[in-house]
């Protein structure tokens, strides 16, 4: 049986389930955000930011945290007393719908917006539909303004793009009308330009959070 | 039939597979080093620098180049006089010990350093075996301190780490300690420090280029 094939098969069985949890989430009033993104292109501070910004605006959030192994990142949430589950994936390298449920039911989620922060990986991310609302990478400005043109089904399913660490894009020369040259070849997704330095400086979440939050307000 | 299970199938029949192919580019002295890493690690811009210098060595070198879809990277080696060939995945998110032998007949290599740039993934290329004698991770500063212990199979079936983009160390806060004690716990595989920007300044590549020639020299 050829490895074609067999993927044919898994993404036709995970599509169908993601339809139903889609409703289930709307049902509940709760937006399912997927935030997808290379290793290191800054998932976790984003969500950071982004979920204490929504905080301040009163507007309730959850947390299912992706990842191979640890478990570090929804210990954070917790801590911030913010409803927050980890799926540890053993090695593998996506998250699908049915295992996104699990979560859900772990954390006891409830009406809001539930960010799900998927693993590491600008590839096989991009084809399991998690029966998610709205679909986000993250593209860090040190990796490149190049990634459009290379990671081409991850920027072609996508909601919207966070360009994250602009504030190194001197440093590294990022020419960002390429980038976005590549992303109009595949999408009109919107692109919001995020800075979240360990100084503790930030630059550009109200605007990415305007944009979220009105998701959730037209759900 | 479980994901799990199928897996485990096409990782038995690759390793099979790449056996076989190791002892084959062995017996015509060629050392083959898989090149991996996230997207946008610096993978290209390493292999750039690295056969620039090898080539200065006398040292006869060839690269076969694996991306989802493009062909950019293999024609500029070829235009510098160097053996390439490109091998577009289709969206696949890792090569094969079977497509790597392709590559290998196409672009016609014989005798030295074969070069595989590997899909931009930290995840699945770990669990492929190529048919390589040396394994290499490109692990970019600005991804942060904390991938060693976030992408365990990768960095543990490792011979080499290549921290890139180290200029950045500072504008980042990276924590060389904190990223080597994640390593340590894992491998006892060298790290090697490089700085390739933009301006042209370089630093690092005479040492690797030494490990790497030293291995050759050893086939």
């Amino acid at each position: 049986m050829s490895e074609i094939v067999i993927m044919k098969e898994l993404l036709g069985e995970n599509k169908k389930i993601a339809e139903e949890m889609r409703s289930f989430y709307r049902e509940r009033g709760v937006l399912m955000v997927n935030i997808m993104g290379a290793p290191g292109a800054g998932k976790t501070t984003l969500l950071k930011a982004l979920i204490a910004e929504l905080d301040r605006r009163g507007v309730n959030t959850s947390v299912i945290e992706g990842d191979l192994y640890s478990s570090i990142d929804a210990d954070y949430f917790n801590e911030k007393g913010i409803k927050a589950s980890q799926i540890n994936t053993c090695g593998e390298c996506h998250l699908d719908a049915a295992v996104i449920r699990e979560g859900f039911d772990k954390a006891a989620i409830d009406h809001g917006i539930c960010f799900v922060e998927n693993v590491g990986n600008l590839i096989c991310p991009a084809e399991f539909d998690l029966g998610d609302d709205l679909r986000i990478v993250c593209a860090s400005v040190p990796e490149g303004d190049d990634k459009t043109y290379k990671y081409i089904p991850m920027f072609s399913y996508v909601d919207a793009v966070v360009l994250t660490k602009c504030d190194l894009k001197e440093a590294v020369g990022f020419d960002t009308p390429y980038f976005t040259k590549g992303l109009r070849a595949l999408s009109e997704a919107p692109v919001f330009e995020v800075s979240l330095n360990k100084t503790g400086e930030e630059e550009g979440i109200p605007a990415l959070a305007d944009y979220i939050q009105g998701k959730f307000n037209e759900l």
